[in-house]
């Protein structure tokens, strides 16, 4: 089987979105999850059905399919257990002074807070200052305590945990990749360090371009199971196939960063061997059952039960925002250091701007990468947290200002919502700048 | 390709077990799931791997599987919400004495109430008289807070929702099934009421041998996603598809009962149609979010979202023993009439014992099937729910007593299980007889 037959059958199947169809974005008012009635009715109407093989598409499916991906996938617990809900104490009087903030758009375009939240394809929106809640919104019909997907966000999740691994002593970012993981010896991690993964600056024989329907973020796509396999498809059918199947790239690795998802795969692997622990048990252990979260939250799962580190992690937007709100805070939350002050500093310090520059990700003007975090290096030293579609995490330590954000953007690209989101935070920074605790 | 070989390739991804391997048995204390390290290691080693297509074979992998199906299906929640967890109060010093009550087997053996729980590979076990926990045991390894799969006592979920409903005048029992499944009107419930339906009196052509692998059964699971369906399988692969297929028996009906999963599944498409809520949506809005439940539960999807509700409900074991406690209550549990009492009533009637020995159920002497419950008919009117692989729901009204059991039995058949049930629980209840409350 030719290869380009291979991925041209998986088209339909996997999260590769063309950027260049932008000029025909549907109306986010015509895609409400509650007008759609997508998945109602017994069975429900063909056009109505997704099945797997529609995760991502067509649009607007990802409307039902991102807060019901355990629908269509297998699935791990990530339990809150049985801990009191902590309280997000709600502020007063913000909400519609939110709504109407006003700022320029890249193209010069005044536009509202409410407007860029519309014309993101929002699906929750939740803003807290000091630690109160200004601001939280469910757009599109879509519930506030259904999980939904994160996709990216998961990395910042790993790569908190493993910063944390290397405060305790029990990871050391000094050694080598294949020091944890021997089945990666003849791969492109070969001579790569665990803090080169973590900052991806290592370099491997790996393209993640999801407009390129020859990007082998397709064959990752495939071996994570994210949707059916074709019967004959001759290559690898789970992470831990595929991964070491990946060769070397031409670089040096630790000359420049190069975002690729199969690094975080490699982090969360390195993380269960040196742990003991599955993904979801970690982060269960390690966050979700001391943050006072609502809800359980979950991960997907490979073929062979492997986590997608690198994207696989659902949960609700207040929950999210309590994960947010205890990183603000230097890791301490819910009366309880969560995590080391330290693995958050560090994470804060950012990493190098020049190496950065590399990926030609030209709508984060500035930005470094550290241990899978996005550092702004704005004045206000915001960091974030970003998974394609326009999930988000925003923290802003100088205005005190967390924003969290679930969406489902028809385009798998943060290119699509960073140029709005850049300034609509810096405004809002700016409107909430001085407000007293 | 040939019927036979299509059987032959999903023999490995299917619930099919052969009554005859008794002999083979394993030791139950050979395969407790912490000795077994299933699905320990990253990856696990090849040997104790499971993947969807091991989900019921080989042996012991359900002692894993049967608490882990989301971890190879996809699946609903049915969340419990935020009430406060009922209590479920202890009564002591019964533990030791139940386990140590001896009673004589089928073979006139004589044997332990323990020794009974270890032969039958009970995962979790749980007692109670007059509202009071007398014996909770955990065994073989399985987690208490993980929940388990329950098989066909689903199906006396779904009984009880549909004689709820019944008695709300929400559903009509002497009406035709094809009033509300017009899809139906070329199949074998042709002609079938809805009543005949909840008694699995009504005659189709559809045969459920587990033991079997040219029965029915086999195409029922692949339809419901039970494993990994073949690339040129010519057969449905989703139970709306799948349903309306299968043709009329040869008898009329509601002469004589036989046990038939399919009955169930258009049970639960009925009731869909009539709530317009998922099944699971109902089991949570109805149960799980009045009983107190401590964990929300889950219900396995076939590919297209629809509940195996013949099967497919996850629980804990506590969880259980509140909708069974509820149950024996006459509906009425943590403070609210959760079921009217008549619908209750209604099931404890019993059907008709005549109809039931047609099923050639010799290891349930006396019963008769109503409304998805098994119905013993002794002296102190038990009633029961039953799930392959030694699922139970036992239900004792004079003594007050309930037991519910989770188990992974080697072998699809409550042949297995009830020889031993009967006589244990018979001398349970002796043992408990007079106690007070």
């Amino acid at each position: 089987m030719k290869k380009s037959a291979i991925l041209g059958v998986t088209l339909t199947t996997v999260l590769l979105s063309a950027q260049g169809i932008a000029a025909d974005l549907p109306d986010p008012k015509s895609v409400r999850t509650d007008h759609l009635q997508l998945m109602q009715g017994f069975p429900p109407a063909a056009d109505k059905q997704i099945t797997q093989a529609g995760f991502m598409r067509p649009y607007p499916n990802p409307r039902w399919s991102f807060h019901h991906a355990r629908e269509l996938f297998p699935s791990r617990r990530v339990a809150r257990g049985h801990e009191a809900v902590s309280v997000l104490p709600q502020a007063e009087g913000m909400e519609q002074q939110i709504a109407d903030l006003t700022f320029t758009g890249p193209d010069g375009e005044q536009m509202s807070f409410g407007q860029y939240l519309d014309s993101t394809y929002v699906d929750g929106v939740l803003i807290m200052q000091h630690g109160k809640v200004l601001f939280e919104r469910y757009q599109a019909g879509v519930p506030e305590d259904e999980p939904h997907i994160l996709w990216s966000v998961t990395k910042s999740f790993v790569g908190l945990l493993a910063t944390q691994l290397i405060e305790e002593g029990e990871l050391d970012p000094a050694a080598l990749v294949t020091g944890y993981l021997p089945e990666l010896e003849n791969s492109g991690w070969r001579g790569a360090t665990v803090q080169q993964v973590l900052d991806m600056t290592a370099d491997i024989d790996y393209s993640e371009v999801y407009a390129d329907r020859n990007s082998d973020v397709v064959k990752y796509s495939l071996a994570a199971g994210m949707g059916p396999v074709p019967h004959d498809y001759p290559g690898a059918r789970d992470l831990y196939s595929y991964l070491p199947t990946i060769a070397a790239g031409v670089d040096e690795h630790g000359q420049s960063f190069r975002y690729r998802t199969t690094h975080t795969e490699v982090l969360g692997w390195i993380l269960r061997r040196v742990t003991g622990m599955s993904t979801a048990a970690l982060i269960e252990q390690r966050l979700w059952r001391k943050l006072g979260t609502e809800e359980d939250a979950y991960m997907l799962l490979d073929s062979k039960g492997a986590e997608w580190a690198g994207a696989g992690l659902n949960v609700t937007l207040r929950d999210l925002a309590r994960f947010a709100e205890m990183v603000r805070l230097g890791g301490e939350f819910n009366g309880q250091q969560i995590i080391s002050a330290a693995a958050i500093e560090k994470i804060r310090e950012g990493g190098d701007r020049d190496k950065f520059k590399a990926a030609g990700r030209d709508f984060q003007p500035g930005y470094s990468y550290r241990n899978q975090w996005w550092i702004s290096h704005n004045p206000d030293g915001a960091f974030e947290a970003l998974g394609v579609h326009g999930q988000m995490i925003h923290i802003n330590p100088t205005v005190g200002m967390v924003m969290v954000r679930l969406s489902s953007h028809p385009i798998a690209s943060s290119a699509q919502t960073m140029p709005l989101s850049i300034p609509a935070l810096a405004a809002l920074a700016d409107l909430l700048r001085g407000r007293e605790e």
